[in-house]
C-alpha cells in the first residue's frame, strides 16, 4: 500500500484531546442519568435484519448498513434476484444482519425479549454508537453516538417532569446555561387538526405557523391558504397568531381554542400538569416554553413532545429531543407498553461547548508531569518516584529514552504536559527532585512528599 | 413479527447489573492506563476493506465482517465472479468497508495517517469493541471489547518494565492478587531455534516442551523426535528440561545455553534488564516468571512477549498478553516504528472476578432509595426532596404511579434498591421523611439533612 491510508467517508478518528472532551460530556450525561434512577443497558452493534428492517420507513431501510453473510453467501442467494440484478431484493438473501440504526428499536427489542426478567416500570439509559448510510455533511456522520434515557411501563406524567429536570441539570452542569426546552403535546396538535378540520394538513399548518417571526401574520396566512387550509379554519385558530405570554397564559389560550376537542383538552390537561409542577419545583438555568409548532416525531409520539435548543445566540439546531410514545414495543408483539424518553445530541453539544469555550481546563488526556531521562541509573531513580506518584493517582511518565534534554522538554511542551521533573546526579545525591513548571519556567528542588503535593 | 425477537448468535445484550460490572473493570483499566501516561484514541467501527484485508492471514480475511455497499451494489459487481458465483472473489466488488477485527491494525493505520500531528513516542490506549465471524463458543463472542495500551516510536526497554507494572497495578486493584505474568523474548526463541538447528520446528519444539509437567521429560522428547527434531538437538538444549529456579537463575542458564547465538544473547540481555528492574522496583501482588515455551505472536513480535494467567486455582486461559513488534506501521508504508503493547481480556477478567466474588458491593446500577408514591400531592413533596438529594449526587427516584404500596415496595426489592422513603400526610405535616432500610426493616423519621446524610 503506497498511498497514505484513510478512513471511510462520514467516519472519524478521535485524537486524545477529542476523546477527553467527548468523555467529559458523556460522563456528565451518564452520571445524571444514574442520579435520576436510569440504569444502563447495552445491545449488540448489529441486530438480525428482520429486527430493524421496516421500522424506519423506506428511507430508513435504505440507510441501514447491511452486513454480508460470511462464507459462501452466493450459495444461498436468490437466483431470480441475482439474474435480474435486483440489488434491493437480493439483499435479504445474502445479508442477515445489519448495524444498529438508532437505540430505540433495539431497546424495544430488548424489552420484549427480556420482559420476564425486567421489573417494570423500567428506566434505562443507553449510550452507544449508531450507523447510518446518510450522505455525510457538516455535523452529520455515518457513525455517531446516541445518548438516550427512556422509561417504559408507566403512563405517569411525573416522568415528563423529571425528564425536563434532567435536561436542565445536565446542561447546567455543562455550563450551557439558558438552553430552551420547548414542549408540546401530540394531543394538542390533534386538537388543532380537528379545529382546522384537516388532519392531513397538520404539518403544513405547523410549518407555516413556525415562520411567524420571519414572514409575519399575513405571510403565514398566505402560505396556509396556498397549502389548501381554508380561511374559515384560519379564523378559528386566530389566537395562535398572537400566542405570547407565560406558559400558563398560553395554556389558558389553548384551552379556549380547543374547547370543542376532547383530545385537545386532554393534551391541555397533561401540559398543565407538567408545566405547573416543573415551574413549582424550579429549573436551575433552562427555560421551558410551550411551542405549538413543535411537531417532531408526529408518527410515533402520542403525548408530550420535547426539543432543546442551544442558548440564545448560538446558531445550532436542536441539541436534544424526545417525547412519549404509547406503543413502543407493539412492533415486537408486546402491547400496552407506554414509554417516554429523551435523547442528547452528543456531536452538537460538543460543538456548542467548544464554541462557547466551556470545556474545563482539567479536561485533558495529558499527563501531569514528564520525568526527564538522563540514563538508566537516573531512570531507575525516577521510576521509584513515578511508582509512588501513580499509586497516589497522579498521571506521570518517564521519557523512555536518554536523548538530548532539549528534545525531551520539547516533547512535554508539544503534549501540553504542564510539569517536568529533573533527576540528575545532584538530585539523586540529595534524595530530591527538581520540579519545573513548564508554563512559568519556575524550578524548585523538592522531596518526594512535596513533589506529590505539588502534582496532586 | 409473531415470535419473540432475538439477537444474532455470538452477540450479547448486557443488563444493568452486567453493564455496571463491566464498567467497573473497564474503568479500573482505563484509569491506570491514564496514570501510566497512555492517552485514549478512538477509531471508526468500520474501516476501508483494503486497510484490514490481508493483515490477519487467510483465516482472518474470512472472519472479517464485510459491509454491503449501499444502494444498487450489483451495478458495480464484477460480472465474471457473479456468473461463476464465486463469493470470495465477488466480495471486493460489492463491499468496500469492513468491521474492525482488532485494535492493532486500526492503530497502525491511525499512526500513519496522523503521523504529522502525533508527537512521538506516542503512548495510546484504546478500549473499543471488535467483531469476528468466529464460531461462537463458551467465552468466545462475535462482538467483544479489546483494551489495548501501546507505545510506538521508542525502543526503550523501560516500556516493557512499565507494562509489567501496569498489569500488576490493574490486577491488584481488581483484587486479583497473584496473577502470573509470563515473559519471554522472541530473540531467545530464535536463539533456541538456532541451537536446535531447525527454525521451522520452533513451534513444535515449544508446544512439546510446554507439556513437560503433564507428560514428563521422556514424553516430551518422544514428541520432539516424532516431530523430526534430532536427538542431537535435544541434547543441546537439555538444560531446558530442568528449567527451574528464580528468574535470574533461569537467565543464567539461558545465557550459557545460547552462548553461540548472537541473537539469543541479545534476547537474554533484554530479558535481564527488564526482569532486574521490575524486581528492584517491586510488584504489588503479581508474579513475574520467565517461560521459554511462551511463543504467542511469533509472526509479529520481535522482542519481549507477555502473557498473563489468572491466579493459581482459577481455570481460565490467558487474561492478557502482548509484546514488542519492531515494524507495526510498515504495512502502511511507515518504516522503523518500533512498538510495544499489552492487552487486557475483558470477558475473561469478568468471569474470573465473578468466580472469585471480587466485585465490590458498591458496583451496582441500582438507585439508593425509592420514594413511595401516595398521590400527586405527596409526590410533589417527594420530588422537592429528590431534587436536593440528586444535587448532592445521590441516586434516588420516585415510583412513578400511585399504586398499592406493597407493589411499590416489591419494586424496590426486585431492583435491589436498599432504601425506601415514605412520605404521607404525617411526614408532610412534620416536614420530615420516613426512611426505611429494606434489608433490616428498620424505619426512622428524619429531616431532609439527616435523610441526605443517611443516603450519601
Amino acid at each position: 500500500m503506497a498511498s497514505k491510508p484513510s478512513i471511510p467517508k462520514g467516519t472519524r478518528d478521535f485524537s486524545p484531546a477529542e476523546v477527553a472532551k467527548r468523555q467529559y460530556i458523556i460522563q456528565t450525561i451518564k452520571s445524571n442519568f444514574e442520579k435520576f434512577g436510569f440504569q444502563p443497558i447495552e445491545t449488540p452493534s448489529f441486530e438480525n435484519s428482520e429486527t430493524l428492517m421496516g421500522k424506519y420507513g423506506e428511507e430508513g431501510d435504505r440507510l441501514i448498513f447491511k452486513i454480508l453473510n460470511s462464507g459462501d453467501y452466493l450459495a444461498k442467494a436468490n437466483a431470480a434476484h441475482l439474474d435480474t440484478k435486483d440489488s434491493t431484493k437480493l439483499t435479504s438473501s445474502i445479508s442477515e444482519k445489519a448495524l444498529r440504526y438508532d437505540l430505540t428499536v433495539p431497546f424495544a427489542r430488548y424489552v420484549v425479549q427480556h420482559q420476564n426478567e425486567i421489573e417494570f416500570p423500567f428506566k434505562r439509559y443507553q449510550i452507544q454508537p449508531v450507523w447510518r448510510a446518510d450522505r455525510p455533511q457538516k455535523g452529520r456522520f455515518r457513525e455517531f453516538f446516541q445518548c438516550d434515557a427512556d422509561v417504559v411501563g408507566s403512563k405517569s406524567l411525573w416522568q415528563e417532569i423529571e425528564l425536563v429536570q434532567l435536561y436542565d441539570t445536565v446542561f447546567t452542569q455543562l455550563g450551557l446555561n439558558g438552553v430552551n426546552i420547548k414542549i408540546n403535546n401530540r394531543k394538542i396538535l390533534s386538537g388543532i387538526a380537528e379545529v382546522i378540520g384537516a388532519s392531513d394538513k397538520l404539518i403544513d399548518f405547523t410549518v407555516a405557523l413556525d415562520k411567524l417571526d420571519k414572514i409575519g401574520e399575513d405571510g403565514v396566512k398566505d402560505e396556509m391558504i396556498a397549502k389548501g387550509i381554508t380561511e374559515d379554519a384560519i379564523t378559528k385558530v386566530q389566537p395562535l397568531f398572537n400566542f405570547t405570554g407565560s406558559i400558563s397564559e398560553k395554556i389558558e389560550k389553548l384551552e379556549l381554542l380547543l374547547i370543542s376537542s376532547d383530545e385537545g383538552l386532554k393534551g391541555v390537561e397533561e401540559l398543565r400538569f407538567i408545566c405547573e409542577n416543573v415551574s413549582k419545583l424550579g429549573l436551575a438555568t433552562a427555560n421551558l416554553d410551550l411551542d405549538v409548532t413543535l411537531a417532531r416525531g408526529l408518527n410515533y409520539y402520542t403525548g408530550a413532545i420535547f426539543e432543546v435548543s442551544a442558548p440564545e445566540g448560538v446558531a445550532m439546531g436542536s441539541i436534544g429531543g424526545g417525547g412519549r410514545y404509547d406503543d413502543l414495543t407493539g412492533i415486537f408483539g408486546l402491547k400496552n407498553m407506554s414509554g417516554v424518553g429523551i435523547s442528547f445530541g452528543l456531536d452538537r453539544i460538543y460543538l456548542v461547548v467548544e464554541e462557547l469555550n466551556l470545556f474545563p481546563e482539567t479536561v485533558t488526556a495529558a499527563s501531569k508531569a514528564l520525568f526527564i531521562n538522563y540514563g538508566d541509573g537516573e531512570a531507575f531513580y525516577a521510576m521509584q518516584a513515578i511508582k509512588q506518584l501513580r499509586a497516589a493517582g497522579i498521571k506521570v511518565e518517564l521519557y523512555p529514552e536518554n536523548v538530548k534534554v532539549a528534545k525531551q522538554f520539547q516533547h512535554a511542551d508539544k503534549r501540553n504536559i504542564p510539569f517536568a521533573v529533573i533527576v540528575g546526579e545532584t538530585e539523586i545525591a540529595s534524595n530530591s527532585y527538581s520540579l519545573k513548571n513548564l508554563v512559568t519556567g519556575e524550578q524548585i528542588l523538592v522531596d518526594l512528599e512535596s513533589l506529590k503535593a505539588a502534582l496532586l
